[in-house]
C-alpha cells in the first residue's frame, strides 16, 4: 500500500460547512493524492524543508554546490517547498546570481530529480526557442519537415512561462498534448517525431514547479533559463539540438552581447552534461506570423503546413532556415543540401502529412476555431510601421485570455516598413469573453505606441 | 458610500457548496471590506499593479531611486502586490542588495504611506532592539524606568517577526497592546509612555505588510531592518532614538563588522530622516533572561519590575544599561547621574508602579499564565557550558508553538560557565498541546549540541 503527501496550506472553515473530524481537498490536493475509498489521511506540521537553509544563504548572495543544488531540487519536487520559498528561489537565482558553474550544479540536480529518456542507439534531434518573440511558432514545422525526413525528432514542449502561448498550448488547439511517457513512446515508434507538453512525462518535474511561480511573478533569468532548456533537453534523451535566440530591443533577448551571454552559459553547460547544441540568432525586432495565440498561432502553423496563399511568408522562412540548421547538425548533408530537402519535404506537402500523422498519433487532429469577440484597433492617421513592442502585444494577447482562453490573442499582420493608412487596423484582439476583450482594449488605450507609426516621406 | 478593495486568489469550487452567483470570503476579506448588509460587490480582474516593473527592475539588479520606492510602497499598502511578488521584493533586496542611497528612500516612501505622530514641542524618547538575540526583553522595563523619571517614550512595537516573540507579543500578555491612534495617546498624555503593538496605529504599515512575507520567509535584511526601524521611529514622532544591537556568533548580528556596517546604515538612514539615534552594541552569545517566548519572557519581566530574588540578573543589569544610556542622551544628566537615577526607579518600585498604571490605562493587567506541557530536556553528561545556540533555541521555542501559543517557548537557566551534571535540565520546552511538544522534541533529538557542554577541568 502507497503512501502520498503533500505539503499545503490549511484554511480553517466555521459554520456549517465541514462537521466534525472533517476535511476538504482542493481539486489538485485530490488529484495528487488520489485517494481510495476509506483511505486513511493524516494532518501534520510539515517538517521543515532541509534545504531552507540552503535557499537562505542563496538570498544572502552565497554560492551554491552541487549538494546543495540535489537538496533543493528534492524538495521542489517533493512540494516541501512552499511558494514563497520558491518566489524566494527564483528572486535569489534571477538576473546574473547565478554563475556558470551553479547552472551546471543546478541543470544536473534537475536531470537528477526525473524521469530519462533512453532512445536507445543513434541520433535524436530537437529544436528549442529561448522565447520572447510573440506568434513565432516554428517548432510544429520543424519537427513535421525533420520527422517527414525520417530523423527521430521526440519533441517535448512546455506551457507558455510568461507568454501568451507555449508551444504546448499552440498545438493542443490541433491534438492532445498530455501523453504519458509510453504514449509518447508509441507515437515516436511510429512516426519518428512527436508534440508533447512536457509536464506529464515528468521530464526536469522541478523546473515544472519552478515555471508555477515564474509565471504570476513574470520574470525568469539566464541562469534558470539554461537550466530549464538543458535540463529537458537531456532528460528528452537528445544528442542534437538547435536552439533559436530571437535577438530585438523588445524580445526576450535584446542585443547581441546579451545574446553572447546567454549562448556562452548554454554552450557550457549543454557541453558538461553531453548535448551538442549549435546557437542561432534570428531577428527579433517584431512578432512572427499573424498570429498570438495557441489557436491564432495553430491557424498559422496549418496554412504553412497547407502551402497556403495566406500563409505568413516570415513563419516558413523561419521554419525553414531552422529546419535547414538542424538536418546540418547531422553531418549527412551540406548546408545546400540540408536547404533543399527541407523545402521540398515542406512544398510537397510529406511535412502536412506527418504532421497530421503525428496529430492522429496522439489521439486525433482537430481544426482551430475562433474567438467569438473581436475589435478591430485601427491607425488613427496615415503613417509606415516603424517599431512593434512584442512585450506590450504579448500583454494585450494576456490579458485578452491567452493561453487559458485557447481562442483569445491578438492578430496582427503589420511589419516595420508597412504603410497603413487612418483607420486601417493595426491589430484585433480575440477574446471568449466580453471582459477580457474589454480588459485587453483598457489596457491598449493607456499604451498608445504599441504599434509606432512614422510619418511617411511622400 | 465608501467603497473597499481587496485584491485575493479566487478559489472556484464544485458541486454544492455555492449556489450561483454566490460568493464566500474568507475571514480576513469579510474583515477588511466590512460589507453591511445588502452591500453590492464586484469581481474583476485586478489592474496590473504599476509598481510591477519596478519591482522586475530590482529582482534584475537595478538601482531604484524615491519616485520607485514610493510607487512600490504605494502598492504594497494598497494590497495591490500578490505574496509572490512580496516575496521577491523582500528577496530583491536581501543582503547586501539595498545601498544606503535606497536605504534611505524605501525608509521615506514607508513613511510616506502611513499615519505620523505629533507630540508637539520637547523631546520624544525611544529604544529598539535589532532582534536576534532570545529572551532580551528590556523594553517594557526601559519605558517604565523612563517614564516614571517623567519622560516622554510612546512606545511602539512589532510582533515576532522571525523570533519566537516580539515585544508586542509579550507584553500582549499582560495588557492589551492593539490599541488605535486615539486610545495610545490617551495613554501617553496620562502615563508619558506606552508599550502598544505599532500594528494598529498605521505607522509605517508597509512595513507590517512586508513582515507578513518575512515571517514565513524567516529572513530579512540589513536594508530592509533599517528602513523598518527608522521609518516606524519617525513615524511615532520619536527625536532620540537608542538602539541595541546584541553581536554574537548565533544572533542577527553575528561580528563586530557586521555591527558596524549595520550602524552606519541605521546612522546615515536616521540622519537623512532628522532622527537623533545612538546605537550601543550588547553581549549577544547567548539568550537573556529565563524565558523564550511570550508569557515565560512576560515574567521575567515582573519579576525584574518586582525586584524579586527569582529575578534574572542579565536581564535587569541590560535594562538598566539601556534605560542609563537613553537618560543620556537628553542631556540632563552625566552618566554617572543618568546610571542613578535609573537604578532608584527601578530599585524603589517607581518603574512597577508606572508599568502597572500604563497596563491599567491600555485596558488592566493581568498576570501571565503557565503552559499545560512541558519537558525536561537534560544533560547527558557532566560539563561546563561553552556555548548556547540562539538561533536553535529560538527555533525550539517557535516550534513548540511560540509566539501564536502566548504560553509556549523554552525556559533556560543555562548560561556560559555554568557547571551542569548529567541528568540536569538544560531547558525545558513549554508547549500548549502536546502534539507541539512532540514537534519541539524531535527538532531537539536532531540537534545535539543546542546547549555545548566542555568537559570540567576538574
Amino acid at each position: 500500500m502507497g503512501t502520498r503527501s503533500l505539503v499545503a496550506t490549511l484554511n480553517v472553515v466555521v459554520g456549517g460547512w465541514l462537521g466534525l473530524h472533517e476535511v476538504a481537498l482542493s481539486e489538485a490536493a485530490w488529484r495528487h493524492l488520489d485517494p481510495a475509498p476509506g483511505a486513511h489521511a493524516e494532518f501534520a506540521h510539515p517538517e521543515p524543508a532541509q534545504s531552507a537553509s540552503v535557499l537562505r544563504r542563496k538570498v544572502f548572495g552565497g554560492r551554491l554546490d552541487g549538494n546543495d543544488f540535489d537538496a533543493l531540487m528534492r524538495d521542489v519536487v517533493a512540494d516541501r517547498l512552499s511558494e514563497l520559498e520558491l518566489a524566494a528561489l527564483v528572486t535569489a537565482c534571477a538576473g546574473d546570481r547565478l554563475d556558470v558553474a551553479e547552472t551546471i550544479a543546478l541543470t544536473r540536480a534537475m536531470v537528477q530529480v526525473g524521469e530519462r529518456l533512453d532512445w536507445g542507439a543513434g541520433m535524436v534531434l530537437d529544436k528549442h526557442c529561448v522565447g520572447g518573440l510573440p506568434g513565432n511558432r516554428t517548432t510544429p514545422i520543424v519537427v513535421a519537415v525533420i520527422a517527414a525526413l525520417g530523423y527521430r525528432i521526440p519533441k517535448t514542449s512546455s506551457r507558455a512561462i510568461t507568454s501568451p502561448a507555449g508551444t504546448a498550448d499552440t498545438v493542443e488547439v490541433m491534438t492532445p498534448v498530455a501523453l504519458d511517457l509510453p504514449a509518447m513512446r508509441r507515437v515516436v515508434e511510429r512516426e519518428g517525431g512527436c508534440l508533447v507538453w512536457g509536464g506529464n512525462v515528468r521530464l526536469s518535474p522541478a523546473d515544472d514547479v519552478l515555471i508555477r511561480v515564474e509565471r504570476p511573478l513574470d520574470f525568469d533569468s539566464d541562469g534558470q533559463l539554461v537550466a530549464s532548456v538543458v535540463s529537458k533537453k537531456v532528460a528528452a534523451g537528445s544528442t542534437h539540438v538547435l536552439i533559436d535566440v530571437p535577438v530585438g530591443p523588445t524580445a526576450k533577448v535584446r542585443n547581441e552581447s546579451s545574446a553572447e551571454a546567454l549562448s556562452g552559459r548554454l554552450h557550457g553547460t549543454a557541453e558538461a552534461l553531453g548535448l551538442e547544441v549549435q546557437i542561432i540568432c534570428t531577428d527579433g525586432r517584431q512578432p512572427v506570423g499573424m498570429g498570438i495565440g495557441p489557436a491564432l498561432e495553430a491557424r498559422d502553423v496549418l496554412r504553412v503546413l497547407r502551402n497556403q496563399a495566406d500563409a505568413p511568408a516570415d513563419l516558413r522562412a523561419r521554419a525553414l532556415e531552422l529546419a535547414s540548421a538542424l538536418l546540418g547538425m547531422t553531418g549527412d548533408d551540406s548546408a545546400e543540401q540540408a536547404r533543399r530537402r527541407a523545402e521540398y519535404a515542406l512544398a510537397s506537402g510529406q511535412a502536412l502529412a506527418k504532421f497530421l500523422a503525428i496529430c492522429e498519433a496522439q489521439g486525433g487532429f482537430r481544426e482551430p476555431t475562433q474567438a467569438p469577440y473581436r475589435h478591430e484597433v485601427v491607425a488613427d492617421r496615415d503613417g509606415i510601421v516603424a517599431a512593434l513592442d512584442n512585450r506590450r502585444l504579448a500583454k494585450v494577447a494576456k490579458l485578452s485570455g491567452a493561453p487559458v482562453s485557447a481562442t483569445a490573442g491578438v492578430e496582427c499582420a503589420a511589419r516595420i516598413g508597412h504603410a497603413i493608412r487612418r483607420g486601417e487596423p493595426l491589430f484585433i484582439v480575440h477574446a471568449a469573453t466580453p471582459g477580457e476583450l474589454d480588459y485587453a482594449l483598457a489596457y491598449v488605450a493607456s499604451q498608445p505606441s504599441i504599434i509606432r507609426l512614422e510619418e511617411s516621406m511622400t
